[in-house]
């Protein structure tokens, strides 16, 4: 639990890998985690999560499929997007950017279906903030 | 459901009330909330919810109480803090400043115990953002 206040800058300046969450915060069973980004992630959905991000750095882009259709969202720094469950979707950064996420506890950065991870990109629950 | 993504400067500037807080999105039964706040609000406390607070512009001071004990905590733009559920706080902003929260849905700004509640406060579990 959080017991004093974190500025997010600071948390940010202490890590370097990209697509690698870090949780700075607990609330009840969901997590606020952060994360670098830069490039493509890959193709993924939740089955059952929506999923929440706040741009905090750069520019976000979010390429959502609903069946055959594709679109792309693009959230610059201070916007904030839902995607919803069960919808298929991969973030990107050209030019690299700082989220924050609001996501139960336990869902992985890849989600429940997904395309072939890159190696750039972290499977992972979410980490500590070291 | 957030269909585009919402810049939070702009949602900012489509109300004025303070200690009142808009629904900018929601993810499963959480909701996302901003608000503007200057002052005091009310001591009170969520029975059975953690609450977390990002700040946007400003300074935002939560006093919280641990028995006969009280803290401080100052938040300053950028900077993040969950206060954990039972625990009685009062946030407050000496010269104003704008947060975000994610609470569930129905969770009600003034907690389920409290003190009287000032009429600059207002007891709500969210607005929809017009």
């Amino acid at each position: 639990m959080t017991t004093s206040p974190i500025a997010l800058t600071s948390a940010l300046a202490r890590f370097d890998a990209i697509w690698s969450p870090r949780i700075v915060a607990q609330v009840n069973d969901y997590d606020v985690r952060i994360a670098k980004v830069a490039g493509e992630h890959v193709w993924h959905s939740h089955d059952n999560t929506d999923e929440f991000f706040l741009v905090l750095e750069g520019e976000l882009t979010i390429a959502l499929r609903d069946g055959d259709a594709e679109r792309t969202v693009v959230l610059a720094q201070g916007s904030v997007f839902v995607v919803p469950r069960g919808v298929e979707h991969k973030p990107s950064s050209a030019d690299g950017a700082s989220i924050l996420m609001f996501e139960p506890s336990g869902t992985l950065s890849v989600g429940d279906r997904r395309d072939s991870v890159p190696d750039h990109v972290d499977v992972t629950t979410g980490h500590r903030l070291d």
